[in-house]
């Protein structure tokens, strides 16, 4: 039911495909994120299109509300959003760390406090993967914890959780048609990331995750830990970095052999008044804009830019309309999944190594890091 | 450059075809508004959707934000908003005395504050128009006071303004491009009414408003103004009531003659998680649609009831996703839009006054009057 075919490759960074059940995912793939199952203002229709192939929505979220059983009992996740596309959920791990007033973590599993009301829960591997087959992605993760990378002393215990939590995850499974990739931790130490790259390949998870790098490491260190973990994951596994990130990111993490991205970023800068452009981020409440007959990127072919101007998006944006939201959520990811589509397309013609400084120099504007 | 002409016609009831420079109205229609120069959450792509044809856009906001000459200057409403179908605008009259802090009115004019930063404005007839031709909609609105149709003494001295204010309108206008409408005023006073209509009439102008009959007004009152003030309007110009309204008043009003009405109901519904459905407007927060697998309204056509269950749309207004906004939009729109293309087609067959009382049956539960 899944199967990954690597199509091109030029060192680490390779194109493929990587089948599931609803569909084909060409990779190097950005996934836009639906927490709540919806990438915020956007119609399915409109991800459509801009070409998303894959989303992602969030466990710990769609747990809290509208709950896992109802998701399941309305036909599943792919039903209930309308996507019939790739969808990938993650363990509700990062969030119940992030979000939530956690109680007490033990081998076990997490007690925490709901973000929302307050209210009292308990997550364990097995009962993230309970969750995750009642919405029915067809790329689940394994339950992890997801420690702040700078507590050197910490990272271990997180990680030799990670991996108890790993195997009790593909125990608990009982779905054929979803992929479960296991989450490869440590923190920004060296051996403890490779101890965790070969802990987790060692499961033969149909893919394999790299988590814990988009929370607060320096674009130095997550560049020397994906040096570390790449080349000891197994070469036929698609790799998702969880969270990741800007163009810039995108383009290394490519660079180093990843294959599968998600981040926020598109759609918190679109609420945020934030657009790509080849000039660099602009911030469209700029008076500077309130007449410019541009489009956002002239180079793009998304709705918007093939639209509307500059000057009628600050106008939104000013005038406090939503609209303003979803013409940059579409230009933002639209501009992500074409750096995609480039890419790819550069790695089959076998000139992505000498294009990505031009890449980079490209998007150096762009580069600011988010949390994703 | 404008025409009207009458395809079929039911004792008041009459279909037909407005010609304007950007295509022809089927008349009876309705008008999404389009406040800021967007009808909230939506874009253009999602308004043809809904085979939405005319849409209002208002004076007053956009004098004070983006500016008038701004949206001159980007080439006209139509092009800085990217609708490209026939345009109304209204003469901002209306938000002047409902929005703004109002400082003094005579003869001349209005001076008022603004809504938004409290800086002082004056509108006059000329002012108006010179607005409107800088917008550049399809057809412009006379400059009128609007008063409380339940302040007889003050009746008499806002029609006489507004009568004074028509013809001053008419001398300013300079594009032939634009068909400018006159308004009839008087209140609640049906001697006033009739005046009012002769005057308006006499002046020529290629259509008719009807003003002042969505603030405040019984039915009752509205029905019998209509009575007086139709058989006085020319056979051969269409009829627009404005700022009306809800199923039941789309429904009375075009028996009685009406051609053109807008009203912001439907949208602003949507902002309050309403929808028109065929068992009255629900409240779609309601606990009772969680689990709630049929459309809003199984009868629709539009891409929300095409596509989303109402427990998705509840999730959504419980998760508070602006999408839920969107879909209500749509679907409250499509609705209005769909009771319009019915009622051109009763009236084309001949069945119309036939059907009336089982439309305003299958109706009645969503009549609840709004503000418009």
């Amino acid at each position: 039911m899944f199967s990954f075919h690597i199509n091109a490759k030029i060192n680490r960074a390779r194109a493929g495909i990587f089948t599931t059940p609803h569909g084909d995912l060409q990779t190097p793939v950005f996934a836009p994120v639906g927490t709540q199952a919806t990438v915020k203002t956007l119609t399915p229709e409109q991800l459509k299109g801009i070409n998303a192939s894959l989303v992602l929505s969030n466990t710990y979220h769609l747990y809290l509300r509208p709950g896992d059983e109802l998701v399941r009992d309305m036909g599943g996740l792919h039903k209930f959003m309308q996507w019939h596309n790739p969808m990938l959920t993650d363990s509700g791990g990062f969030q119940v760390f992030s979000l939530s007033k956690t109680r007490k973590i033990d081998d076990d599993g997490v007690t925490f406090k709901s973000h929302i009301d307050g209210s009292t829960h308990h997550f364990t591997p097995e009962k993230s993967i309970q969750i995750q087959e009642n919405l029915g992605a067809d790329i689940i993760m394994a339950f992890d914890e997801c420690s702040d990378p700078n507590d050197a002393a910490y990272s271990e215990t997180a990680m030799q959780r990670t991996h108890l939590w790993a195997e009790r995850s593909v125990n608990a499974r009982t779905r054929a048609d979803q992929a479960l990739f296991g989450i490869v931790q440590g923190g920004v130490n060296a051996d403890l990331r490779a101890e965790s790259a070969k802990f987790i390949a060692s499961l033969d998870t149909p893919g394999i995750a790299i988590g814990g790098l988009s929370v607060g490491e320096t674009k130095e260190e997550m560049h020397d830990m994906l040096d570390v973990v790449v080349p000891l994951l197994p070469e036929n596994k698609p790799r998702y970095l969880m969270g990741v990130g800007t163009p810039e990111d995108l383009i290394n993490g490519i660079a180093q052999g990843v294959d599968i991205f998600d981040c926020v970023l598109p759609t918190r800068l679109a609420r945020h008044h934030s657009a790509f452009a080849p000039e660099g981020r602009l911030n469209m409440m700029n008076a500077a804009f309130a007449r410019d007959a541009r489009p956002l990127d002239e180079t793009c072919d998304c709705y918007t830019c093939q639209t509307f101007t500059r000057a009628y998006i600050r106008h939104l944006i000013v005038a406090k309309e939503l609209l303003a939201g979803t013409l940059l959520s579409i230009h933002n990811l639209r501009a992500l999944i074409r750096i995609m589509e480039s890419i790819r397309s550069y790695i089959a013609d076998g000139s992505f190594e000498t294009r990505v400084p031009a890449l980079l120099d490209q998007w150096a504007n762009n580069a600011k890091r988010a949390d994703c």
